[in-house]
């Protein structure tokens, strides 16, 4: 993609719309050089390299040598996001306790577009099987969790040219159809769908026909019952997420010590509550 | 922090400074209206207003109602962040490997001035009673991981006004001795400094001189044992982790009978990032 763009006068939307430019144009094999980072992004070379040493300097990304990498401050503002987010904090208790009493990976994830990004994920040695990770994407159609939430939606209009497997949804009407029997079931089911010789059991998390949210259970084919044994476990977790998500809207892991909130730039401490919102890993 | 902000004709670093003061301000309860992150940044109303609409468009805020929120943007990019990382990609395995033998939590933290963030956290019930989370920070000269990296880079410039607890270090000729113990024996111990009731024993990573990152395992005072039980399984998989990420392989070999030669400087880019960068969780 090229854009021109000029240094003078510009509107703080072009500028914030170059920055996410530049950001994204890392989301490949990490580590690029000015000149890829030119070339990727069509910037001009002299603005690229001003807006990438601000970007060093504020620690959103880093420099060694010549090359670029995204940096500690996105992980710091990633993490900051996810923790702030209610469902995922009123989550993590739960999602332990159902990863424990099935011994299968349990995934969070949210629906965005036409894709579904994982909020979190636990699983043992088995979680290093199945290619996921917290902050990833698959598309929404070719897994449980994302059929669990376009269903309790009635979300149809998704892009499905991207298939992950033989066994992955490929036409609108097969799509309407399986949509139709998760609602049916409160339950979305996937069997290779998305990875061979995989499977997921996910239900939807929210207000009935609202679903904000889904939870899963996924793991070796052989492994998996796509019956009570599992439907019970993950439709009571959704539950529970959602009741404590309600409940706690502000005030969620009263548990622990606090942690000292994050330091950042110029911006006067904000006091806070922030400081109980904590990774049980 | 107030500022005065033109409209027109501002540079691009001026924006992006804007930007990051105005991310900067949810670092705190999380939820903010207009109103809020006005107050906290000093920028102007409108100009505040349509900056933050273009971050929501982005997807780097969200929008629920009158508040806003961190977006799921930034937990992408923070992920893709930690996920690019060589040292943590090297690391997964291995910590994994030295939680399952001791039992213990096992943190992954680089330095960042005068704190650690935390780049990885591997522990189960346990890791709920230590207040630390991936992206999150401490005073590094409170934790076991800060010692070792300030020690093995002989950085005795710290911030030492924050003590974590009245065990933490408080005066330079403290740290100064604190961290000579260190390096004479390849290991940094923590009694208690960071956190009541509880201790660590940390190494460094990387080439003799110039760590990188630090590897600790954490638990009760009463489940620690400060001597080789402890200190040579983590000092084994803090050389562990720089050899692999050298060699930039996914495969390692978790004993010491290969080790080499450390080479320093920037090692060539492992291939392939992200469906083969795998979070087991």
């Amino acid at each position: 993609m090229t854009m021109a763009v000029e240094k003078a006068g510009e509107t703080p939307s072009a500028v914030i719309d170059r920055i996410s430019l530049v950001l994204d144009s890392f989301d490949g094999p990490g580590r690029l050089t000015l000149a890829q980072i030119v070339r990727r992004t069509g910037l001009p070379r002299s603005s690229a390299h001003r807006m990438l040493e601000r970007l060093v300097a504020l620690r959103w990304l880093r420099r060694e040598g010549r090359d670029y990498e995204l940096g500690m401050r996105l992980v710091e503002l990633g993490s900051l996001a996810l923790h702030q987010d209610r469902i995922h904090r009123a989550a993590i208790p739960l999602l332990r306790d159902l990863h424990r009493a099935t011994g299968l990976v349990v995934h969070l994830a949210v629906l965005d577009g036409s894709d579904v990004v994982y909020l979190e994920k636990i699983g043992d040695h088995m979680g290093g099987a199945i290619p996921t990770r917290v902050g990833g994407r698959q598309p929404a159609h070719c897994t449980a969790v994302g059929k669990a939430i376009l269903a309790d939606n009635h979300i149809t209009e998704v892009d499905l040219t991207d298939r992950k497997t033989r066994f992955s949804i490929a036409t609108t009407p097969q799509l309407v159809a399986e949509l139709a029997k998760i609602r049916a079931h409160g339950v979305a089911f996937e069997r290779e769908e998305s990875l061979p010789g995989f499977g997921c059991v996910a239900a939807p998390i929210g207000p009935a026909g609202h679903a904000v949210a889904a939870v899963s259970v996924c793991g070796p084919m052989n492994r998996m019952a796509f019956d009570n044994r599992l439907v019970a476990p993950v439709r009571m977790t959704a539950m529970g997420i959602w009741r404590s998500a309600e409940d706690g809207a502000d005030r969620v892991a009263p548990t622990l010590q606090s942690l000292r909130p994050l330091r950042v730039g110029p911006a006067p401490r904000p006091m806070g509550r922030d400081s109980a919102s904590l990774q049980p890993a």
